[in-house]
């Protein structure tokens, strides 16, 4: 299996200065030299890319953008990329630049194999985290409560919980709080 | 309960150029302005900070570093760092000097409360990574494989998989094999 690097992707629906920009946590697909971006159908990321090819690989560390993109906070703040057509996030702490180069169709999960076309670093990466780590795994688990048993559900929580009480500072407690609070509307629901 | 940044940490013990230098996976307490090393008793960290009261907290996202380190690999080179008497790790992605400002005693693990002098940024952080965090939890294990039953080490080991075999790349496959075989020597030995 390739390497997957988890980032935050902008995209936009066209060039324009007013065009509107998408942020989404997704899982970059690595097979160097080519990085794939494999948006669900349907999604704004894979409207974007077919409207205007070109993308952002936001590096972030702060997971509460992670969990903001699952649980209805989108409104990130952005910086303009200098030369390149999409912005990226004003907190990520390394950025790349992706052009598509290709699509391969397909039913679920279209693959758009982009060109990396610079890698800048903007701020220090400050360590593993372990709470950050939690706090992807629960994202994960939040994108696909639908297709999960709870019981499975609730001992993956109760697992990943306890690295979020013993190494979380204030960002990773309240991007995993935001997420909890999805998983208890979700079992709310009437079956 | 505080923030902590797992990293690996470089000591000496002593300020000359053959002095022996130390590396070991740690988990840094972080309470701004103040980041705390409490290296369990006896380690050569601990031994070195009473020595020379300086240390550099590596933060890397090689994997091999912290598997190897728990399975006797620490030949990782090093770099000088100026005007500072301890090197980094030369794979780092960034940096932080750190000198002990006090010690408070402990049994089981002495508190060097540390000020951080500077934190430098080598190279850029590429996302998370789920095999990568699946190789750190499994580090933690590993470190504790005499205190914990089997069962919760199967099943864990169980969860964690699934991520390494979805996301890893070379260098998180090749960490998670030198924790997994030091795992296997456990359970072989009799108990």
């Amino acid at each position: 299996m390739p390497m997957i690097r988890e980032c935050v992707v902008t995209t936009a629906d066209g060039p324009e200065a007013e065009c509107a920009v998408h942020i989404a946590p997704l899982g970059l697909i690595v097979q160097e030299p080519y990085w794939t971006i494999a948006p669900f159908r349907p999604s704004s990321t894979l409207d974007n890319l077919r409207a205007h090819p070109f993308a952002v690989a936001n590096f972030i560390d702060d997971v509460r953008i992670i969990a903001g993109c699952l649980t209805g906070r989108r409104d990130w703040p952005l910086a303009t990329v200098d030369g390149f057509p999409v912005p990226r996030l004003a907190a990520c702490l390394a950025h790349a630049t992706l052009v598509v180069e290709d699509v391969e169709e397909d039913e679920q999960r279209p693959r758009f194999r982009c060109r990396v076309l610079e890698v800048v670093n903007h701020a220090p990466f400050m360590g593993f985290n372990r709470a950050k780590a939690a706090v992807v795994e629960l994202a994960i688990l939040v994108s696909r409560l639908d297709m999960l048993p709870r019981e499975k559900i609730e001992a993956e929580i109760a697992y990943l919980s306890i690295a979020v009480s013993k190494t979380a500072g204030p960002q990773e407690q309240l991007a995993w709080d935001w997420l909890m609070e999805r998983v208890r509307q979700h079992f709310a629901q009437p079956a």
